[in-house]
């Protein structure tokens, strides 16, 4: 059965996540029948190099023997118990090994599956946090513009809105607000309101370095450890979400570790199973997680939990991915293909008349288009090259977005970079 | 190495949900290392029946051979794929599958993982509904006392409350709220509501039959039908979230065909995938979707989605899992045992003096434990009797939920209520 046939199936039963229905099967959308290393392969044969590590997820490649090894072992073993006031070894050793590794002191980790729901349980733990120590009108938290945590009301209400979402502000919290990164007052303003506001403040969240979804907005390592130091001093605890810049793109295993700084509460998901299965987590710091604890059935405690949190197929994948990235010292690729790509881009795509501006951090990178006027679609016709050329790609607006895996080699890099390349010089005023 | 150094092990890394902490390693729990059938078995080769499904999730068992084979298959094509703008053959199959079984008009499928995910996608689906049909002040919900919908701040703030959930008030947006389904007047007052209410309710959000997360609490087929036909009347969205009950839990494979209604949406989890992987759904009505169409990129978009919306994975399993729900008869079992179990209870439970009332639906029933004053701890203490006895449960308050996998057999339901028996028979006074 062709791709258009499968993909008109799929548009008569599926609902796509942020797509138009309407236009699901106008904008050449591949239904993947398998996958290959960092191939994707549609229904008629043909391959796609994944540059967005099917949304940014995909860290090592698809199909890793290794990997897969890993799942099927734990699938004879059972596939999921249940975490909630019971335990399962594999569980226990991914924890321990997080543990060793995430940029938060004396951890614990609660597992969910979204990471939508792993910044919902940061700020319920945020906001229960100074209710258990009976300090009271911290209630409020402060996000940065631009900023996406997901869709969920809670994660929606503490991201910068966007996305057309303002229709749903009826049934969002107030939040306080900082400047967008690109705003050059961004973390002055911002540090002080922490001053200002520390008495009504729960936490500050933060995508720290890379903002995703607003397009691949950065800041500085520096920026963060103000910001770091600012909730330090005025008694705010410190949200990062790393749903999207943990686990190596960034080229440290996380992004906080390369400001060298030390939040209260870590958002993980997306490349925590190195793409292939949902499982999300908050990591508390010891100071955070002792606040829970009291009398058994108390109000102290945390009445939160999802049914497949701590999923052990999942659990069993995230544990060996961690000791792939670094038995194949991954994190060394990131860093030297980040700095070809960035290469590849200046010398290739930034001086494209159609581009105005080109950003890479680690393996996130972002080519703003600079269209004439609005309407233009430059961002999807752009992606519809790509695609045309064998190079999975979905933009965000006029962003183009590359993300490639983890272990892209140097070829790979170069001949996406010429796909793109080529259906970028071939947008024009029409 | 025992089950006490690993739950110790567990309590140092792990924070589990719904669970005080600080008593975790007193209460007995089990570190599961590997399951076998409708068993679990612990660090120390101890086996449990595993009469809690998993906290809800296991259908068919652990380790389904059928089941094991359909991951492993796909497995070999690839784990996962985006979901965002494309597309993924065992998505379409799955959906094609579902769409023939859901009591959901023309129905398409959004994934997410967690199933409050689901909740939060109906909600906002709902809502946005009214808003791309230029329909105004439609923008609140009614909900129903004693109700859960999950822990994220959208389906919090639909949910009843209680588990001491009421610290996040501030962050909950406000629904109306009809009474519990204990009291006489609870479905009366709901369709009274839907009447003055209509102009401004998006969507009346229940649990069909039973409420699982308040103790197992049960309403008549007869009252969702009057629901249902108040809110079509009063052109009031439905939305049955039949995380719990859906895949045959109630002896219909969904709860809401037994009462005759076609909600507008519909809220997929938890037995989805057998409990084998998260994976979680809303089904949108023909209707509701259409309202969504629209030109590309335009506001009549949903901008929501989840990075492993549609899991291949996890596809695979669900699929395998409605063939076997046939296939074997599963629903046939699930009636019969069904009334064996409520035969069991009137019988050995009921007439217990520690015993105020039992409630049963398909395989969902609860047992009310009669303490004779507060904090005696009885629905903890009858759990920790029944698994030194070999069958593992967990309670809510002092409530005891028996939800064993669909499959379970005569011999074990009578296994089960012995142990229930001689662990309530020994509850005292202190």
């Amino acid at each position: 059965m062709s791709n258009d046939e499968w993909a008109k199936r799929d548009a008569s039963v599926v609902w796509h996540g942020f797509t138009q229905m309407d236009s699901y099967t106008e904008n050449s959308p591949i239904v993947v029948d398998r996958t290959d290393g960092r191939y994707v392969i549609d229904t008629e044969g043909r391959r796609y190099f994944d540059a967005i590590s099917s949304l940014w997820v995909t860290t090592l490649g698809h199909r890793v023997p290794e990997l897969d090894d890993a799942l099927i072992a734990q699938l004879q073993r059972g596939a999921h118990t249940t975490l909630l006031g019971n335990g399962n070894t594999i569980v226990v050793e991914l924890s321990e090994a997080l543990a060793k590794v995430v940029p938060v002191d004396e951890p614990h980790f609660l597992y969910a599956s979204d990471g939508a729901s792993a910044v919902e349980q940061a700020l319920k733990i945020a906001f229960q946090f100074w209710v258990n120590r009976d300090i009271a009108g911290k209630t409020t938290f402060l996000g940065f513009g631009g900023a996406y945590h997901g869709d969920t009301i809670g994660a929606l209400s503490l991201g910068g809105g966007g996305f057309g979402t303002s229709i749903f502000d009826p049934l969002r919290f107030p939040v306080l607000r900082a400047p967008e990164f690109a705003d050059p007052t961004c973390f002055n303003v911002a540090c002080r309101m922490i001053t200002d506001h520390a008495h009504e403040l729960a936490a500050v969240i933060i995508e720290p370095l890379v903002q995703g979804a607003s397009g691949m907005q950065m800041c500085a390592p520096e920026d963060l450890q103000r910001l770091a130091s600012a909730c330090n001093t005025h008694d705010v605890l410190l949200i990062c979400d790393e749903i999207a810049t943990g686990f190596g793109r960034t080229g440290t295993l996380f992004a906080s570790e390369l400001a060298g700084i030390r939040p209260d509460l870590l958002c993980l998901g997306k490349g925590m199973t190195a793409g292939y299965l949902p499982m999300s987590a908050t990591a508390a710091s010891g100071a955070v997680f002792n606040a829970f604890l009291g009398p058994d059935l108390s109000e102290k405690t945390l009445y939160h939990g999802h049914s497949y949190s701590g999923n052990a197929l999942a659990a069993a994948v995230a544990l060996r991915h961690l000791e792939l990235i670094e038995a194949w010292d991954v994190l060394e690729n990131v860093r030297e293909r980040s700095q070809e790509l960035e290469q590849l881009l200046d010398d290739r795509i930034a001086p494209l008349t159609q581009v105005r501006e080109t950003r890479v951090r680690g393996l996130m990178s972002g080519i703003d288009l600079a269209p004439p006027r609005d309407g233009l679609r430059w961002g999807r016709k752009a992606s519809a090259g790509a695609v045309a050329r064998g190079v999975l790609i979905r933009p965000i607006g006029d962003t183009v977005i590359l993300m490639p895996p983890l272990t892209v080699t140097s070829e790979e890099l170069h001949s996406t970079v010429r796909a793109l390349h080529d259906s970028i010089a071939e947008l024009g005023d029409a």
